[in-house]
């Protein structure tokens, strides 16, 4: 147990973030008390059942009202709502963060409605699973993952501090940057990689020459990586499509050029070209299992190799 | 112990697959002796080291003669030349297969070589992982896996049946089907997988506004997934782009032509199309999961959940 970081934490939006913040807050004692509220009938059940929180409420303002701390645990199209709806309630002092993955559209959707004295930090925790709902949340999702904070310029450089100690605590390194830069970054390491999966699933959902079934049972072979990014919450993820537009267009853009040189590299059995892209990829995927962002058991340990010598 | 199927296997080629092949033939005693032939120096002495064999030789005809079983674990590329190379120790009743991605090539490459009264079986074990090498092999690799198998028609029943049996005594479930069949399958559920997911390396590699240590940080936020494919062996996929050109061109081409109208809906903000795409791609990881071909621990379980509740 740590000392107290907050008296009271409120968490809007109960899925697989605001679960997994609940139990590592509960568990390393950052906050006094936690305070949930989800718009979903259902979502607000399962969270009492779970018991993730000290008080639970269907309105975003009970939770936020007396918080010293306020996380947006929703889809990033939801943003604003929200923040009209708490910032009556939202006072001075109190540190206002969000998880979503795009931050340009935070500081726009979120930004006009914040009241003097509260410090506006977007975050932005760089972890999670397929799956979705308060189910789904474990307190070890931040453990060795980056959080990133995109302070705007002038915010109170104690409470970016509190907040870094925060995320630290849920055990995150903390990163910052400028929104914007933000969002390029993303860009390509996540969301390009969705929507590409997303893609190509669909793709094989839709042929004629090949049936469901032959593509689900060949699996194995390279398809079913994708599946996991495809499985992920399409709220979640059409809210980033649509706010995260430019970065994103800019990337399928040269992804789709790369494709295209790629392809003409296939259509005149151009060998050494292909070789050599096949070569120089293989050392990113080395560098990020020595960064500690991946394991390194073959096929992500789907088999446990039994070596019989 | 089984019964041995076979008096003399060779294994043509000793890297991943043909490891594996070794490991399982001797655990389940599928074979009297293993013949190993490769033509790389370091391999030829890892595998010796490894004592994955009986016998080994440079000589891909030293093994293969007297064999009644031989398999080409070698990159479809290199299928005609070792064709050639043994056909003139191949008696009449042996088994000639391989395991190679694609296979209307195999045919065309190996066919015109084999002898008389031989039966060759084209074959392709769906199964692997992003590493190669004798030492990447493991017996279990086939386990509850698919093999293909497309004898050219008029192929001895008895001679099907027995390499059918082999591949069950694997561990493996048999499908038989045409070669172009074949090719046109594998193209969406492997190859494509793995030229998209080697292209998106490859973008993100060569980005000006992303530093490559930005890449690997946050790669846990998609990435990540697409770098397992993208580090798989080089050689193995030049050749498969070399060999099933058709198929996946004709698969590349739809995959653009469906990211173009996803693109126009990203650039239009069409939240309605997107989160259909979305949500109808959910389904097919839960039909992969039921049938067995994937794990279904979140995040391919890198991170093991520890509830605390």
């Amino acid at each position: 147990m740590t000392a107290p970081l907050f008296d009271r934490l409120a968490l809007i939006g109960i899925g697989l973030i605001g679960s997994s913040l609940a139990q590592i807050v509960r568990q390393k004692g950052l906050a006094k008390h936690i305070a949930i509220s989800t718009r979903s009938e259902e979502t607000f059940r399962r969270a009492e059942e779970l018991g993730l929180g000290d008080s639970y409420s269907r309105d975003a303002a009970d939770a936020a009202d007396g918080a010293d701390l306020v996380i947006l645990c929703i889809p990033v199209g939801a943003n604003e709502a929200v923040a009209k709806w708490i910032a009556p309630v939202l006072r001075a002092g109190t540190i206002l963060t969000d998880v979503g993955s795009t931050k340009a559209s935070v500081v726009e959707a979120v930004g006009p409605y914040v009241p003097n004295g509260v410090h506006f930090i977007p975050g932005h925790p760089i972890a999670g699973t397929e799956q979705s709902g308060p189910d789904a949340g474990f307190p070890t999702l931040f453990q060795n993952r980056w959080c990133i904070l995109t302070p705007p310029a002038g915010t109170d450089a104690a409470a970016i501090a509190k907040l870094t100690e925060f995320w630290q605590a849920c055990g995150s390194q903390v990163d910052t940057m400028d929104p914007d830069h933000h969002d390029k970054v993303l860009a390509i390491v996540s969301h390009l990689p969705h929507i590409i999966a997303y893609n190509i699933v669909g793709t094989a959902d839709d042929l004629e020459a090949v049936t469901k079934s032959e593509v689900i049972k060949y699996s194995a072979s390279g398809f079913r990586d994708f599946t996991r990014l495809a499985a992920s919450d399409p709220t979640m993820w059409r809210d980033v499509c649509l706010n995260n537009k430019e970065a994103i267009l800019e990337m399928l853009s040269r992804f789709s050029e790369d494709l295209s040189a790629l392809q003409r590299a296939i259509r005149w059995g151009d060998g050494d070209k292909l070789f050599d892209l096949f070569t120089r990829t293989r050392s990113v995927r080395r560098s990020i299992i020595e960064a500690g962002q991946e394991i390194d058991t073959p096929d992500f340990g789907r088999v446990k190799p039994e070596k019989t010598n």
